[in-house]
This record gives structure tokens, C-alpha cells and sequence, in this order.
């Protein structure tokens, strides 16, 4: 048995391989062009870092699918397993991380926030006009970019239906997180249906989309898809408990904002179904405002309600369920950090 | 010999039976589910109307090219001449209109326009937020319907490119816009550049699309983007010399507006070069302020300086030539429509 910190370093150490290479790989597949200003915008987010979480999904997947030792193939020549031609699977990852960076691009002018990544957010470092032709630019050039991986037109197909289709279910989802926040009777199972649409879906055609091009049977893309959308909805989940119990300076921002601001998270649609008065856990809804004293208690509160446990045993038991679905992958090294993967999505501190 | 009153008439008569078809099959591809409020903002600005020449240039090219007396095929079941099976012509010019209301959606944002086709602009009658959700939702749903035509895969491969390539162009073509307010010193030629990649690639993308979803060869394919691109130029001067010319009332908006806002057209960076003071043609920059002896006098000026005889050669020759690449296709009634519509674009009265 590895201790968790060792399996962490390890999982970290494979994203951060991978993370080297689609790093690489943005430039080429979105260089700077006529008119600069443009491109530069759409670039803008995904310079400015994030841990390329999904194209690590991605990559891994084609290797536990055919079953290459991790790192040791070329992703610009991935060679599928029936003996069609070489798929570039490092185009596959760009177009799925900038469909990532185009929602967020979208998303933080219609939550009119400042900062992304430690950087102003492309709204605020441009202007408005920018960042809505930016986001639609890099929304086509994910298009555009998946065309280019060189698989056979049938898989080709299926690929961008996934991507469309993912990105329309973005759409809603962000549409009914939106109309949940004039709600005060959201329940647990609207709420992780929300976090399916708006984000777990990303996770789920990263993981499927390899299968797809190198044209895995469908039960494999099925399995594949629901390995994604499991870890995706629990990354979402643990990211909300880490908003409760990760101190402000580790995290970037002020702890318990979700709070503050009135967010719904599966933690708060879980009080106050026991019956917590969610709405005042807090007094301010200034960030700026809230005391650490008044977080902590709100904290106490959702432990006591039970409601930080139960978005802990739901995502502990979805990413179990993700991991179960990946037995329909050869058992391999790939494999096993696809495994790794799920756990850290959960482990992580922050 | 018709007169060009019989001619436009017949034109007009052919666009509305497909538009009537056009408008059926609007509601079908994108109904409105759950989330409601998305879905309706997304439908709102496509059921406010719309002339669907972009429709009406696709499902006239696909009777052209297989030579079918106009209105008499099933769009919803378009057969090939090769004998491959049959082709969704409507759900590609369904397509081509959503992409095109999605532009329009974002660009109103972009520029601050309050009304759209008679009615408030998306982000008057709903919000920002619903605004650039209802756009992003349109275009990933342009994308859905374009997958489901049942052409053959490297066909729909090759005509998602075309798509994905002409969002991409009308980004940059909108960037280039927005960056033209800020120079004074735009040549005609950029400007002709701005408008190919702002308006006419969707025109091109239009003519060219039922080429390749039927499997033309590629000169065909390449002369029908010639077409829509050269008519697609032609129909936006038109719009900027019908600025001047038509009375306030029948435009359904001030006369000369483009001149008060210090919009670029044609007809300015042509003046500009004759060395007339374009900014200064009239005093005022508010388009509620101006008053019609204003507009006369500096639409005299732009006479003056044969500024807009220029742009109504510029658009003659365009459509011309335009007209000449159709003879790529059987000489047939449907060939004769799309010369006529070329025509009735820069022949139109507003």
C-alpha cells in the first residue's frame, strides 16, 4: 500500500507530464493571427495556466484503450488498435480544453467576475465586445481543431456530435444554475443534475472521445461516458466542501464565498432539506465583509446538520462508480491512473 | 424581356414558398424544452422573422445542382444524383439561419443595438446573461442539426469544416469591424475584406454546402463559395448605399445613421480617398438629433465625390461575376432563380 500523499505526488506528477505537452501543443494548434487583438484575447485564459485536467483524461484514455505504457506513445500519432491510421489525440485534448476555456471565458462575464486563474478575467483585461468574440472564436476553432485528428470520417462524425451536444448541455446547465439562484427549493438530485449538464459533461466526453476515434465497441463508450460524468460531478461536488474548509490564503479567495453569495451547493440544497436556514448562515453577502468567526459557525451548522458528510459520501460514491466502469478497459498502467485520477478528484486539498 | 418589377416579383414569390417551409421547419429542429427561458430566448429573434435568403440560396442551389424543377423535391428527403442515399437538405439551411441568428444575438450586444428585425434585441427583451447563453446554445445547436442531414461522413465531415471555418471568419470579420471605428484610414479593399469574412462567407457557406453534402466536385464546390461570396459582398454595399437613399420611413430607421455613428461603409472609405472630411459630413453624432437636410446634404457631397456610384458599380460587378460562376451548374430553372436573386439583391429597394 502507497500512503495518499505518495499516490498524490504520483498522479500529479503524471498530469504534470501531460499538462507540459498540451501546453505545447495550444500555441500550434491556436497560434496569434491577423486580427491579433482577437487571438490574443482567445488565448489569453488558456496562457495563463490551469491544470488541463480533462486533456489528461483525455490522453490517458487512449492509452489504457490500446493499452501503451503511459507517455511512451505520440500523441500526434496515435496509432488505434484495429490498424486504421494515426489519430492525433493531442488534437482531440486542445479542442476539449478550449471548449473549457471558452465557457469560462462566457461564463465569467455573466457572473460578472473580476479574476480567473490569478488573472483578470478576459471581460476585464479586454473589454466586453473582446471576450464575446473571443469565446465565440475559440467555440469554432474546438470545431475546427477536432476535424484535424485524421481519424476516419464515421468516428469523425460521432466526435463532433459529442462535442455539440456537450457544449449545448453546458448551455443549460448554466442556464439552470442561473435559475437556481431564485430559488430556494432546490433539491439534491436538481442540483447534481445541474453540475452534470454544466460541468461533468466535459469530463464525459474527454473520456469517451478517444473510444470513439479510435472506434472502440459502444459499450466502451458508454462505460467511458460514464466514468466522466461520475468524476466530473464529484470534482464539482468536492470542490464546493473545499469553498467550506480550505483556509483563504491556500485558496485563493475568501473561504465560504459560496455562502456569502448565496450559491447553491450540494451542501446547502442538503441543509435545508434538514431544515437549516441556509439564506442566513451568514449576515453579509459581501465577501469583503465576512468575519472568519462568522464562517466558522455557518461550518458548524452544515457539519451538524450533516449536510459537509453527505456531499463527501456522495462524491466518495460516485467517483467508487466511476472507478467500477473503467473494468471495461484492459487492465494496464493507464488504466490504474485513470483510477488514481478519480480518487485524487476527491482527495485533492484544493 | 420581364421588366425588373416582374423580375424582383417572381424573386420575392420564390423566396416566400421557401421561407413558408423555411419557418415549418425552424420550430422542429429547435423546439423549446427544458430550460424554457433558454430555448425561447434562443427561438426569439428566428421567429421575429427574417427575409431566409441565406435557406433560400442553399435549397435553390441543392435544385440546381440536381437539376429538379424549383419547389417540387422534398427538401426534408433531398435525393443525390449519385444514387447515395437521401440528403436533409432543410436541416442544412436550418443550420445556416441559426448560425446567422446566433451572430446577430452577439453582435447586437456587441454594438448596443436596441432593436432587431422590428423588435427589442435579445439582451433588451431577456438579459446579457440569457443574451450570450441563447447565441452560445444557437450555435452548438447549429452544429446538432447541420450532424443530422444523413449525408455520408466524409460529405457531413467536410461540411462541418465549411461551418466551423465560416464561424471562425465571422469573428474575425466582426474583430476587424470593431477595430475600422478606430482608423481613418481604411482602404477599400480591407474594407471589401472585412465584409467577405463578416457577411459573405455565410452566403458562400450557403451556396457551397449543398455542393458537398450532394458530393460534387470540387470546382462546383469552389464556384458556388465564389458566388456566395461575391453576392454576399454585393448584398452589403447595397445595404450601405440604401442607407442614404431611402426614406427614413420605409427603412424603419433614421436615414444616414451609419454616417451620424461614423459607421465605415464603402461609400466612405471611397470618399475619404476623394478627399472629402467624412467625419465631419454632418455635425451631429446622435441619430436623434440629425435632421433630413443634414442627411441631404451630405449624401450630395458623397455624390459629389462619385463615392456612391463607386459602391453601386462595385456591387454590379460583384453580382456579374458572381452570376458567371453559376455556370458551373446545369443550365436550368433553378440556375436562372439564383441569377435573379443575385440580381434582386442589389436591385432590392430596401
Amino acid at each position: 500500500m502507497t500512503s495518499p500523499e505518495a499516490r498524490e505526488e504520483a498522479v500529479l506528477e503524471a498530469v504534470r507530464k501531460r499538462r507540459e505537452q498540451v501546453n505545447d501543443a495550444i500555441p500550434e494548434e491556436l497560434p496569434i493571427k491577423r486580427p491579433e487583438r482577437l487571438y490574443e484575447a482567445s488565448r489569453y485564459l488558456l496562457d495563463a495556466g490551469g491544470k488541463r485536467l480533462r486533456p489528461t483524461v483525455l490522453l490517458t484514455t487512449a492509452e489504457a484503450l490500446t493499452d501503451v505504457d503511459p507517455l511512451s506513445a505520440d500523441y500526434r500519432s496515435f496509432d488505434p488498435v484495429d490498424g486504421s491510421g494515426p489519430v492525433d489525440m493531442m488534437a482531440a485534448a486542445v479542442s476539449v480544453e478550449v471548449i473549457q476555456s471558452f465557457t469560462l471565458i462566457h461564463d465569467d462575464i455573466m457572473d460578472d467576475d473580476d479574476l480567473r486563474r490569478g488573472v483578470p478575467a478576459v471581460h476585464k483585461e479586454y473589454d466586453l465586445e473582446t471576450a464575446i468574440l473571443a469565446g465565440d472564436t475559440l467555440y469554432s476553432k474546438a470545431f475546427e481543431i477536432m476535424l484535424e485528428t485524421g481519424a476516419e470520417s464515421d468516428r469523425i462524425v460521432d466526435a463532433l456530435d459529442v462535442l455539440a451536444t456537450t457544449c449545448t448541455d453546458i448551455c443549460e446547465g448554466q442556464s439552470l444554475d442561473v435559475t437556481f439562484e431564485e430559488r430556494a427549493d432546490v433539491s439534491p438530485d436538481e442540483y447534481l443534475e445541474m453540475v452534470e449538464q454544466k460541468t461533468a459533461v466535459l469530463y464525459a466526453a474527454s473520456a469517451c472521445l478517444p473510444a470513439i476515434l479510435l472506434g472502440a465497441d459502444d459499450e466502451t463508450i458508454e462505460e467511458l461516458y460514464g466514468y466522466g460524468l461520475d468524476i466530473g460531478r464529484a470534482f464539482q461536488i468536492r470542490d464546493d466542501v473545499l469553498d467550506l474548509t480550505v483556509p483563504s490564503e491556500q485558496l485563493g479567495k475568501q473561504r465560504g464565498s459560496d455562502l456569502v453569495e448565496n450559491k447553491q451547493t450540494l451542501i446547502t440544497v442538503h441543509a435545508r432539506e434538514q431544515g437549516v436556514d441556509v439564506e442566513n448562515l451568514v449576515d453579509t453577502d459581501d465577501v469583503e465583509a465576512v468575519t472568519e468567526a462568522e464562517i466558522d459557525d455557518a461550518v458548524a451548522e452544515l457539519e451538524a446538520s450533516g449536510s459537509i458528510a453527505y456531499a463527501d459520501e456522495t462524491a466518495t460514491d460516485l467517483v467508487e462508480r466511476g472507478k467500477r466502469r473503467l473494468e471495461v478497459l484492459p487492465d494496464n498502467e493507464a488504466r490504474d491512473l485513470l483510477c488514481e485520477l478519480a480518487d485524487y478528484l476527491i482527495e485533492r486539498g484544493y
